[in-house]
């Protein structure tokens, strides 16, 4: 397995990008005759790469069996996005951290974009006064991602209570991304923003691509969420018009779902969600767990970094690099960059999420491999530390 | 099967498009009770929808083999597209009849589209002269489509040599949309644009879509052809660049390919190419050139239309209205409207492609129904006709 990501779409973008940034990192991994250990992915975030995360029987029989039928070789039905429309002076307000650098890519819409903190010691919870300041008239749409990628962290019911009700007073919809929706392992219950559909539209984003491990099947939905018709009421519509083509577009280039899904894995999707079974899953989320029982324990014991929230949900953690403590490392970027020269762990720099000196860490990798980083993480700040 | 088209992207667009007139004529369509003939979809192109026009045996095994071998379901590698960049002031030369609607799709580019004439007593050969008058300094490049879309023509050997001497002496590179490519019937040898590459760079588009009949597989490419590394050498680098996303972009919106495709179907890719044995495509040709034959004589039947040029390649035929020879029907588009509504027949005014007074028809349906739908076009014809 090659985990170098090849010179992509990002690769010589002028803006920073995580696919530009593992560029970068990638360019410092050693060549293979000089370096014998392997490559640590902790910046990638696809577990569907090792065997240890296999998709479910389920849905490799569903697939096979929709292409077997030879039935669903066509086009598929467009899938209800309208063609693209400028809403001048309208503004979106997405999290940080997030993916700020997404919206560059967002050029030909006028959107604007602004980001809202998280608070890191309150769980990454949603910063609500700093929303509140954020907003404005011409703001139609604020973008939660639950449970939380990059911060693993997993909301409360009340919290998304809240949530919903301040974008009521607000007059704003909530986007909701759920893709790491059941991906969940600690006490913290997965809530659906949807079941405040009736306080404030809700526009909720789905896929199989996490659950069954199965991101390279390129299949997601949008569902709303609105019993009281407010979306399709008159005077709100424009509402759903900014949101099926620049918030969608945007949101669904920020992912890289394809807006045309193969029509065969579509047709494989009622099997899938019916046919498996529950252990496949707690398998999986046994696994995730463990993983990041590992990640968060071994991260205690490496000086310089500290977790302030041990991840709940989804397949990451955003640790915090204190810089001072190191003799010869600036920032979260130079710590990435020998990071990866010397020991070939990638590591994802905060920067790319808006968060300078943080560091983002995946643990859905294979358990020895994640163990064997993080070794190699804490001997790499041992190193560096000061010696006083 | 239902063919009416749902209410997609290009549904509520405000300029013509190709799907925003199906829906149109879908509207005319009379609903189920009061019409017990099946609707022909004479402007669909789509024959995989059709059991006569199966996939290869080879290509489905080889999809089933790469899920079940259970190693692709991750993300796939960022295909090299780079980010958008604004081109101001270029402009590229794209055919007519061609689909000159699907520009206002690409607003976010500066690119400027303008539409060379094909001459339909030329067997839809390339208007140079007028190609010549177009271009100027800024014209990056030119797209030609071959076998064509929509008109059905495969172009000489000589034709295409000549198209490539003047793109070298006009200083663009060629596009080529060849994903009709072996799709050919007549006494037409089909020559692919990338063996003129040493005279100017090609760039080849190509796709399994067409030959496996597999179009909801959402699997194509792009080839460059430019053995004189033209392209790579600094001076033309911006030709590349402007390629590789406008142009690319526009061309990959203008046929709905995916930038994304699934991560094995790209692993089945090698199987279905080496593995296919010849029997099946020359089933699927055989098909093609009895249905291009029919639809070609039962035309020359049908009073008030003519058809100039028997298609030898793709799936269309474009065939000129004579509406002075009709009482109530002022042009193509009231023809069509009302075919679907007396006759639940869908065939495509020639104003979505840029040519009022033509029609355009595909003959890649089941023979049976083709048959039908074009005996009653004939039917409706006799009706309208002048009386005198």
């Amino acid at each position: 397995m090659d985990f170098r990501v090849d010179e992509g779409e990002f690769g010589r973008a002028s803006s920073i990008t995580v696919r530009g940034v593992i560029n970068m990192l990638s360019e410092k991994l050693k060549n293979d005759d000089d370096e014998p250990r392997p490559v640590v992915p902790l910046a990638h975030g696809d577990p569907s790469r090792f065997p240890c995360f296999p998709t479910a029987a389920t849905a490799e029989d569903a697939v096979v069996d929709s292409v077997r039928a030879a039935k669903l070789n066509y086009y598929a039905p467009s899938n209800g996005l309208h063609s693209a429309r400028r809403s001048p002076g309208a503004n979106v307000l997405l999290p940080r951290p997030g993916f700020p650098h997404y919206e560059a890519r967002a050029s030909c819409t006028n959107l604007e974009v602004r980001h809202y903190n998280l608070i890191p010691e309150q769980g990454w919870e949603i910063d609500l006064e700093n929303v509140k300041a954020l907003s404005d008239e011409n703001t139609v749409a604020m973008v939660i991602i639950n449970p939380g990628n990059p911060c693993g962290n997993v909301y409360t019911r009340q919290h998304l209570e809240k949530v919903a009700e301040m974008a009521r007073k607000l007059r704003f919809l909530v986007v909701t991304d759920e893709v790491y929706e059941h991906l969940t392992f600690g006490s913290a219950e997965f809530v659906p923003m949807g079941v405040y559909g009736s306080i404030v539209p809700v526009v909720t984003l789905g896929s199989i691509s996490k659950r069954w491990c199965v991101p390279g099947w390129r299949l997601g939905w949008l569902v709303t969420n609105d019993p009281n018709g407010i979306l399709k009421k008159s005077g709100v519509s424009s509402f759903s018009l900014i949101l099926s083509n620049s918030l969608t577009r945007k949101i669904i280039d920020s992912i890289n779902v394809s807006v045309d899904p193969v029509t065969f894995i579509q047709g494989a999707v009622p099997d899938i969600l019916q046919k498996t079974k529950e252990e496949y899953f707690s398998k999986i989320i046994d696994l995730l767990r463990e993983a990041a029982d590992t990640c968060y324990n071994m991260i205690k014991e490496i000086p310089v970094i500290d977790c302030p929230q041990k991840p709940e949900g989804s397949l990451f953690v955003m640790v915090k690099l204190n810089v001072s403590l190191l003799d010869d490392i600036n920032d979260d970027l130079e710590f990435c960059l020998k990071l990866a020269q010397e020991e070939s762990v990638v590591v994802m720099p905060g920067m790319a999420l808006g968060m300078k000196n943080w560091l983002w860490i995946t643990f859905a990798i294979e358990p020895s491999l994640l163990e064997d980083g993080l070794r190699r993480v804490n001997a790499f700040c041992q190193r560096h530390a000061n010696k006083q």
